[in-house]
């Protein structure tokens, strides 16, 4: 039995993220993807409940939007305080060094339903958590439902270029991009 | 073997709502569906790939709203297409007669994460879908991916209230919902 690893989680999704490319996401057992990465069975299922969650980290990316949303200055308005959180996301979660990383993890995404669908509810779920946070900080509901969801759009954008760029960091994109959505004039 | 009916859809999904009712989604089979609305599990597939679709009716919302968005008149706004949008739907999708078997599978969706995970790609896909076709009446990129949001927000707002009120139509709800996302002051 493989002993637990600081880096046990890191390791079964490189492993995974390997597997997945060689073979195919459909075709590759949990077994192979513990195998790869020296470790066992019941530990993938000890990080993981299903194959799909392995490109999925936990749930530590909703624990920090949430942290910087709440601790966001008192005067900063509701998408201040989300651009807080996005640039939190680049410094601890897209950092320069997890970007090839990413990059492949959302091609392999990209070409399964299976992957997509899960990646569709985590994006609502972390835009809940966005909307739960503003609403500690006593931002009206629909406020905070359309300001999420800007947030999320801004997200989406900034983590296309990120990926794609090669060079720049994930936090300035993201405000670059959540200024942008800010200034489009829709509402006419 | 059961003749084609041009039903089958609808007594396959009705079916399908009862046994998840029942019994849960994960312990219901496509035979059990099948059997209950008296057809085959290849009539079954002839309709739906898996049985996670059996509760998504096809492609149809989606033709609806682009058709909407695209024959609105030449001087809406990004926003008033979308509206008129929401309203086809109120039309032909969300009607009175809808809204009991609406309730009910909403109730479903939402105790199931499977379930959860294909309304999530669904919506991301309905999004998609609304982009686009306001790109093809000429908005910037941008603009629509925004006022796409704005309108797949108003959609979700008027939904559950559709499904809860029991008298306003969808219509009306989905305008008056998109009337308050626009006033939304959250750019500043």
């Amino acid at each position: 039995m493989a002993r637990w690893q600081p880096d046990a989680q890191g390791r079964l999704a490189n492993a995974a993220l390997d597997l997945f490319e060689e073979h195919g996401y459909e075709n590759t057992t949990v077994i192979e993807i513990a195998e790869r990465a020296g470790l066992t069975k019941s530990t993938f299922f000890r990080y993981f409940p299903d194959k799909r969650e392995v490109l999925f980290g936990g749930g530590t990316v909703s624990d920090l939007l949430v942290e910087a949303i709440v601790s966001a200055p008192p005067a900063a308005g509701p998408l201040d305080a989300v651009a807080d959180a996005l640039d939190a996301l680049g410094r601890t979660v897209f950092t320069a060094d997890r970007r090839e990383f990413s990059a492949r993890r959302q091609a392999v995404l990209n070409a399964n339903t299976e992957l997509r669908e899960r990646e569709a509810l985590k994006r609502i779920d972390l835009t809940a958590s966005m909307i739960e946070a503003l609403g500690r900080r006593g931002v009206p509901s629909l406020t905070a439902r359309v300001a999420a969801q800007l947030g999320t759009l801004a997200w989406g954008i900034a983590y296309d270029q990120w990926i794609d760029a090669g060079s720049a960091d994930f936090g300035p994109l993201a405000r670059q991009a959540l200024a942008e959505v800010r200034a489009v004039e829709v509402v006419r």
